[in-house]
């Protein structure tokens, strides 16, 4: 960590901050050659508080040399992490689909849609139970009984179960659940992410809206911080001026994660586009650029053909991309 | 509502989806005078889910004549709301200033900090005591220990008390505090949202980052839903390409918020701005724009001078902010 | 072209404005059995200035069913249009590699690099000789010295050459450029865009920084309503909060342009990332989303090793891309 | 300017970029006590290309001490500028207000509304006779007809005219108009800054919609190196994801610019909100925050009242305004 000093700091001030450095383990060096005081930290600067420094009467600005996440950091662990979902691996060259509904409705969807997406090839079924609405009026998923019927699908189809979280009071309700996701909006629930680190279950933390790449893995860090280092993480579209798409995919943000962290990194195409025949161009897309898995909204084909959410995939059009998807991560290992 | 449908779909499915509507207590009118097919809804359409009707395979757009939101419409609820805090009155023409420390750290600064805010006029006390962090390695706050501390400076000074709340297993020591903020990072933590709705006490409800005017009335109604109409909304920057702020203070959105809406809208230029020396202008600038109250960051002097948060006014900073911030709303009554 | 009126319209303005767009040759539908009043167009919309009508007193909102622009849209022009630069075709399923330096510098590093990547497979050569730089104490290229040089290196290897230009008045010096290209700054210099539309030459036009798709394509249409319909686009990063790229590159724009035009689309992974280890992945990324080519910035190891962009491939690096590419493209062709 | 080293520059390459800067007349300063090498220079940095050198293979990161403009800086110029147009003075203290149409339509129109806003005290007319419009087939604007019917207004009323330039090549037609203005799609057309940085006439430029504000004060710089001192900063609105403004207007930009730079800073609250009722509590907003002027839309009252700008502010809406205008301005003379 490099502190660029205020001209106007006094020897007695940069003295007392260097002291309250050194008693946190610091060390020490200045270079004052030029009409700028530098200050150079070496030791374990993820414990100081950049922003605080950086808020110093006395302090122009504060540079981090080092990433201010640890356990997510690719530094100290450069081997990639395989995160193991009762046998079914992600990441380290294990790449996976996770397919299903937006929203868990009856029993026959689910385990219509879950014998499905697991004969074209997915390896996780996911589901919403509790659904982030924008509004308080519209349907907030079946809770508890969304979490039921995905347990009643995983039995029909052995295919391990990923569900949203939205609060830790409902954590009872997830206890046969295989990985829990953190959705966009609770990106920065920091209080969720410390009580989700302390337990012992994959989880699948996707990237807020406006976060940046630092502030995504220093929320991983939270949880690793708190002992549990099976995170995966989801980019799944930020906003920006586009209103053509829902949201704007990052894809850069694949190969960025995998350099900066040794975490399993997989894209949500069907959230990020909001358009479902752009599902398959994003989805190959990310394989090329390296990603761990894609997670593919899909729906059964109702008799009625009215309600679906165009979002999401059919399921013969799922299968048909699934084909593709095998043949593209067969190609890019031999490339 | 207005929908326009797809050239493609059928007659039949435009009628299933007409008695659909039908069965929500939906007046439909049609026009197919054109190329397209539009159908228009009348009634509360505040219960239709746009997203999912935008979703339909049927569905070209969907476009909202009202607003979604009802408790927080100013069109059913044309005089502004005053929420009263212990007799402090925000909105409906009251003008007030919440000034306080970052975070709660000592009794001798909090206290010191009260007694100096309350003599240069602020209306209530703020006061940070369980801390967002963006870094797991950061101080997160005094907790229970800090609201100790704000409520003793509530008896000495006779201040209601404004502190965040991170999580609603916490509320147990907001008893006695006057007003509980959500923070922008939890904004769409509408678990939180539904908790504090039921609430019987003043919730200040911070916007988002890259949360729109609307999602941030949204989130307000959520509240309002549960029951729990005294919200403040604070406007505190939202996050932009630039970066030498730390935010961008949308200032447009105080008078759009109030049109829109009969609920208090507040600024905090601090955050916004991230710079002490901007305080003073964007406060000015919140008085003129129609402002009903403005959330500032206060520190007392300590005798070392040296870990002072750069982005809080100084006491007499604030003291000689207040007496223009007093000239200033007495102008503009005038005027 | 759907128009909302206001509920505050009279009749007789309602009336005036029906009339005005009758003179134009718009048929005027209405649909009153709603409490809004809309009145439908049904014509050649793309002439109707949108944001007058918007603007209108009596106007609520307007909606655009048709696409504003006619000579970029795929609905009027099903087929890919393919670019044919001296007989090196873009589009319509031919791929193209344009490599180069970010700035010729002397006649040895423009003969070396354009030798190099021809010998890897480049279709074209890239090299700025008028450079838009954010400051005006910044290297501004060699201009007409550089277009000197490129066109010397155009000799030698038989590559086409692009480059941008930056007014006007320097046409002159284009004579023999096969391709000019329009940077994003001037992406809505409208004046510039009228001019080149009337050249007979292949346009490469850069999407700008904070324009939307829709904004890119009236662009193109700027070129095209003029004659020259010979318009290669250009994705190369849009600007959002995230600083850790240089720009985010929109990679979804890729089959969106592609799905409401039929130009051909290319992407620079140089520019949006800034980072050279990027270029691989995304270009290969790139591929697999579609895109008919790809603009890579390359230089030629200089002796010194010192002043080398480190946002360029070197021409060992772009060489080791190019086999990926071939392997890559032809995958593609076959999935 | 300091450069941290890459940690695998050798002593060689170090040496050699050492070389390099000292060539430029600088003096290095190193500071190798840390486990990262820091070279310090002191000297004109404004003229090293900070992206060429950050883009090294050999260095990590470039931290600019000083800012890269000079012309344009504060600190080099600590008084502010004042721009006389004719005798009218913007800046230092004089507040001006610029009103007129969007576009000059027909000679009835430009001169009453010239005469009416001159009686309601604004300082200068404005008008578009060139416009620049996202779409080709849009109304682009009368051109040298437009133009005349201003210089025409002028003559009636004696204001000073202020109107947008689009091309270089029309140049002759504005000699005897008073202030030129640049348009935010071209704040970055490097050529017509320079091009009207030769000229003897104070240019208005105007903020583009993604644009920094140090690019912002980069392209005043452009100006100013050619010659002309004369600029006038205009704020008005950037790009962000927010829908309900046109766009978001960055109030926050008028401390900081006059922070940063000596010259007049103005805004446009028209342009920037796009709703007629926002421009007062905007314009109030801005005088509180110190600008210099405002540039506000306003159009004559037809007798059809049908094909008003809803944008514009009407003639005695503009009397209004100007009313609380001169008592806020004489109020904050006096604060």
């Amino acid at each position: 960590m490099i502190i660029i000093m205020k001209n106007t700091a006094s020897q007695e001030q940069i003295d007392a901050l260097k002291k309250e450095f050194e008693t946190m383990g610091m060390k020490i060096h200045f270079s004052q050659g030029m009409n700028t005081t530098l200050m150079g930290l070496v030791g374990d600067t993820t414990r100081i508080d950049i922003d605080k420094v950086a808020s110093l009467d006395i302090v122009e600005e504060v540079k981090r040399i080092q990433e201010p996440y640890k356990k997510a950091n690719r530094k100290f662990h450069p081997q990639d992490t395989v995160v193991d979902v009762n046998g079914v691996k992600i990441g380290g060259g294990n790449f996976q689909v996770i397919a299903g509904p937006c929203s868990v409705e009856t029993p026959e969807q689910i385990c219509e849609v879950a014998n499905s997406v697991k004969a074209s090839g997915a390896g996780l079924l996911r589901g919403g139970a509790f659904k982030p609405r924008t509004s308080p009026y519209a349907f907030q998923g079946l809770k508890g009984e969304g979490i039921r019927l995905l347990l009643e699908a995983k039995k029909c189809t052995g295919l391990p179960i990923v569900t949203e979280i939205m609060s830790y009071e409902d954590i009872d309700l997830f206890e046969d659940v295989d990985v829990i996701q953190i959705g966009a909006r609770n990106m920065q629930n920091f209080e969720l992410l410390k009580r989700v680190g302390r337990l012992n279950k994959p989880i699948l933390l996707k990237r807020g809206l406006s976060s940046t790449i630092e502030e995504f893995l220093m929320s991983a860090e939270y949880i690793m911080a708190e002992g549990n280092e099976n995170v995966i993480l989801c980019e799944r579209g930020i906003r920006t001026f586009e209103t053509k798409t829902r949201n704007t995919l990052d894809l850069s943000a694949v190969p960025l994660l995998k350099k900066l962290s040794h975490l399993p990194v997989i894209i949500d195409p069907s959230h990020a586009t909001g358009i479902p025949w752009m599902v398959e161009p994003m989805t190959l897309a990310a394989i090329a650029a390296g990603a761990d898995g894609v997670m593919i909204e899909v729906h059964n084909d109702p008799p009625k053909a009215l309600c679906d959410g165009a979002q999401s995939l059919r399921l013969n059009q799922f299968a048909d991309l699934m084909k593709k998807v095998e043949k593209t991560t067969a190609f890019f290992k031999t490339l």
